[in-house]
């Protein structure tokens, strides 16, 4: 999505990785469709969907329009190569769950900076850029849910969205106060969503219930 | 909708048609409405964003606001007027199935070229303008069984979505490669979708299933 | 949200029953939530998307980005006080549910006549600004129950939006022929608000059902 903007060199990588997480979203809409028994255009819709949903609901908040999938149209295309990628290798998807785990995270992770960048780009105070940076890695996954008919899981389960917030923070914290590279900030982010994540399912850490 | 731009003689009948689907789609919102029971508040809301959904999608995507039917009070009151017209007409109206199916598609071709032309209009590439479309045909019954608490039925049946994308690619291709009067090509893609939409139901044809 | 504009001293009034408003709001998603057994995160999303869903949808739907709480950080403060709020008086919260429905339907009211006012400044026609102030006052509690899966509530039960459309009638008819002072305007405007609702739980008005 920065792509609009001038770039330095190892931004080019927060594309590609920005683009595969992408495509990984777009593949856990497609492996629920599934489970839904929708048709290929639903199924493709929901992919879509899920794979953008995020960052085009941060978009429309923001005012940011025409949202940025639809200036880059390297996004839908990464979307539509979910589907046939998943066809084939529907028997390796169901089997390489772990990988997807990993893959789906460093995309939640992504999206949280991006999204973040996003809305302190457009002078929101950083409390809230970091609510935009939560957006647009979870609400995809929301509007999925709600699509297919179920409790948004993210209500229900795993500390997901709060992975988000605190990488969040963990990054605006390292931004604003530290003079390391940007790049470092931003590795040590990834990282740290990653740890929370990994951590949270390994000693099935959650969050207390409402009563 | 484009009413707001200055417009040929014969798109006038495009704006009527456009106020006709406008009118039948809040049909469509008011027949699932009386289905699930809902008040008349409810069922008016329901008929709203059925008739408005789509192309208040594509606007909002698009970043073109105050959305169309805002600024053009005609739409509103065509949805309006559809309340007293279902409820005097309810018993001609289960019995007119098949006028309303004629009628709903063709409100389905006229909304996905209005809303691809808007697309083309913002500058988008046109396989997103097709998307534009699609989206101004579509979002609407989809938001409507969302309030009516059903997994949208776009996704389960139907060659439906199908027909309005390839419509739009007909009548990009038309618009741009042929040096045919609009009108015609209007006429042309307007006949490609409902002839695909009704022989998709004679003959029961369906997208696969993911699985 | 009018804090943004230049406001007469009595305005500031408004400016806190806003508040008051989204907090009272925020508690309603905060039960909902609770309810169906969300974590703490979930039932902050549902408090969140309750308090500012109406004003958002408002925002989105005019072209006034970025939406209203993003511009002022007191919005995002008060729902997240909500949160130990309910925690800690959530006994007296279920029985002090007569309270809470006077402060509920004060915060319809308020943001009834707020979202109207957006409207009237973006020189929307007077029925579509009427419009505007009763999706501020509803939708923030039509997203809470699609979020929780139900149909939404407004669909099925009581004068709650009919009482918000009267109420921003009244409103509008008051500022374009009255020579009252708006303080006024806006008094009577919330008592009439206020009377329908709890005249018609009193009576058990409800709205005849579609058939």
């Amino acid at each position: 999505m920065e792509r609009l903007f001038c770039l330095p060199a190892w931004m080019s990588l927060i594309y590609t990785l920005d683009l595969i997480g992408t495509f990984v979203f777009a593949i856990s809409g497609l492996r629920l469709a599934a489970k839904k028994e929708m048709d290929l255009f639903g199924a493709t819709v929901v992919a879509f969907v899920t794979a953008v949903g995020g960052g085009t609901t941060r978009d429309i908040l923001i005012g940011s329009t025409p949202v940025s999938w639809m200036q880059d149209i390297a996004y839908p295309i990464a979307i539509l190569a979910a589907l046939p990628f998943t066809l084939v290798f529907k028997k390796y998807i169901v089997n390489l769950k772990r990988t997807f785990f990993i893959f789906d995270t460093i995309g939640i992770a992504l999206f949280t900076i991006s999204g973040m960048q996003k809305g302190l780009m457009f002078d929101l105070h950083p409390s809230l850029a970091m609510v935009m940076g939560m957006v647009s890695a979870t609400v995809g996954g929301v509007i999925r849910d709600i699509l297919c008919n179920e409790i948004p899981l993210i209500f229900r389960k795993e500390i997901y969205a709060t992975a988000c917030l605190l990488g969040a923070l963990v990054y605006y914290l390292l931004d604003a106060y530290s003079s390391l590279n940007s790049n470092y900030s931003y590795l040590i982010t990834v990282s740290v969503i990653i740890s929370i994540r990994i951590l949270s399912i390994k000693f099935h850490w959650s969050l207390p219930k409402m009563k």
